[in-house]
C-alpha cells in the first residue's frame, strides 16, 4: 500500500528519545519552504512519538523563526513537566545549527464530564453541491486538499475591493486521509492569508505563530473517518504588519474539533 | 511615590542578561497561588527587560504547568532567533528547580502599513452607568481592578442555568495605571472562567494555556493612559474537562488592542 503524502511530510527517524530526523517534501511545496501546517503537524508529531508521553493533544502552539529551507531538519521534543494527568511539552526545530521553529504543547489525560457545545457550524451547500475551484493551485500544497469554498474563495480578481475577511470552507485531504491529530494541526492552516480576502490585494503574508486547541480525543476524530471538515476563518485586526486569524473546525456532524488562532505578517 | 501594585507584582531583579528573580505578592492571590495573569504579565516584563531585545510584542503564548508556590521565583528570558525585524523568544519560570511557567513571544519593529478593523467593540452602557458589581471579591486579586459588568456577570445563584458563555465588561486598574504591554497581558486574564458562567455551577477551573496577540504598539496603548478597556470573552466549545476563552479587548474610543485565546481545566 502507498503510503499518504501527508504521512511522508511528516515521517520522522528517531535518533535518540525526544530527537529525531525529518525532511522537507517537495509535494507540500509553499511559495518559500514547506506549507506551514505540515511543519505545525511534524512538531506535534514528535511528541506523539516520544516513549514518555502522556495522554493526548489539547493545545498546541508553534512559532516559525525562519523559513525551513528545502532538505533535512531536527526536531527535539522534551517533556518539561509531568503532573498527574497533564504533561507541558517544549520542541524546536533546528537545520544547520540554527532554530528555525518553537513550539509548546499540552497533552493530557481527558476523562467524560457535563460538556456544551457553543459555536455551531455555519450552514452552507454541500461540497458536491459547490464543486471544486476552477482555480488552478498557485502552490504545490494545496494540491493536497480538496477545498470547496462557500464564501470567502481566493480572490479572482485582484482590484482592492475585498469586503470582509471571512472564509467558510468545506475541507479534507486529497486523497482523503482519516483524520488524526496531526492532519487536524495541518488542516488548521489551510487557510489563505485573510489580507487576500479583506483587500483583494495580494502582498507578501507568512504565518509567525499559530495556536491550536483541540477540542475532540482521538475516538472522536476517528469517528470522523476521512470525512469532509467544515471550517470558518476570519480576522479581528489587520493594523501595522500584523493580523490575526481566528478559525473554526467542525466535522460535518457539527462536532467542534479545534479552534485555532494565528498571528501572520504581511506587507505594505 | 507609592509603587503602583502592578509594579510590585511584576517587579523583577535581573541575576545575568536574560536571568531575573521575583516573588509572588500577596495582593495578588488567587484561591491557588497569585492571579495567572500577573505570572504571564511577569513572563512578558522579563522579556521587555532584556538588553537584546528587538521591537515591541506581538505574540505571547504562556503555559501554566503548575501552581506557583507563594515566594521567590527565577525567570529565564531567552531570544531563540533575532531576524531582520523580529525577534523569537522562550521564557521559563521555576521554582526550587521545577519548570512552572513555559512561555514563547514574538517581539517585531513594526512600521504602518494598511489596516482595517474588522469586529466592532459592543455598545453597551458607560462604566458610570453600569456601576460597580455589589458582590464582595471573592480572592484578593480581583479587588485590584474595577470591572463594570454590561454582560454576564459572575452569577448570583448557581442553579446550573446558565444561558451562554459570554461576558462583557469594562475593565481598569484599581487605582488606574497607564496602560502598556505588561498591563494589558493581564488584563487579558480577568474574565472568571466560562464555564461557571455556561453552568451556573462553581466548579474548580484553572487556566493551561493563554495567547495575546498585540494589536497595537506602545504609541496607541500610551494613547489610551489609564482609560478604560472593554473586553468581550465567550468559550467556543466545553467538554471533557477544558474550554476554551476567546477575547477581544478594545480601548474606550474603540480600538481594538488585543485578542487572547485560552484553554482551561474545568473539574466534573
Amino acid at each position: 500500500m502507498n503510503q499518504h503524502l501527508f504521512d511522508r511530510a511528516i515521517a520522522l527517524d528517531t535518533l535518540a528519545p525526544g530527537r529525531c530526523a525529518g525532511r522537507t517534501d517537495p509535494a507540500w511545496a509553499n511559495m518559500v519552504g514547506p506549507f506551514g501546517g505540515v511543519t505545525a503537524a511534524t512538531a506535534l508529531q514528535a511528541i506523539l512519538l516520544h516513549p514518555d508521553r502522556l495522554g493526548e493533544p489539547v493545545a498546541l502552539t508553534v512559532n516559525f523563526c525562519a523559513a525551513l529551507a528545502d532538505g533535512a531538519f531536527e526536531v527535539e521534543a522534551q517533556a518539561v513537566r509531568t503532573n498527574r494527568s497533564t504533561q507541558h511539552w517544549a520542541v524546536s526545530i533546528e537545520q544547520a545549527g540554527e532554530t528555525v521553529l518553537t513550539a509548546t504543547a499540552l497533552t493530557a489525560t481527558r476523562r467524560e464530564t457535563w460538556g456544551a457545545q457553543e459555536v455551531r457550524a455555519p450552514q452552507v451547500l454541500s461540497p458536491a453541491g459547490l464543486g471544486r475551484p476552477q482555480l488552478p493551485a498557485a502552490v504545490e500544497w494545496v494540491k493536497r486538499y480538496d477545498m470547496r469554498f462557500a464564501e470567502g474563495p481566493i480572490p479572482r480578481v485582484w482590484d482592492g475591493e475585498g469586503e470582509n475577511s471571512r472564509t467558510v470552507l468545506w475541507v479534507r485531504d486529497e486523497p482523503p486521509r482519516a483524520l488524526d491529530f496531526t492532519s487536524l494541526t495541518a488542516l488548521c492552516d489551510v487557510f489563505y492569508p485573510r489580507v487576500w480576502r479583506r483587500r483583494a490585494t495580494r502582498v507578501p503574508a507568512g504565518t509567525v505563530s499559530m495556536t491550536v486547541y483541540f477540542h475532540a480525543g482521538s475516538a472522536e476524530l476517528a469517528a470522523v473517518g476521512d470525512g469532509w471538515l467544515i471550517g470558518q476563518a476570519e480576522s479581528s485586526a489587520l493594523r501595522n504588519g500584523y493580523f490575526d486569524q481566528r478559525a473554526h473546525l467542525w466535522s460535518q456532524a457539527g462536532v467542534l474539533l479545534a479552534t485555532t488562532h494565528q498571528v501572520v505578517y504581511y506587507k505594505e
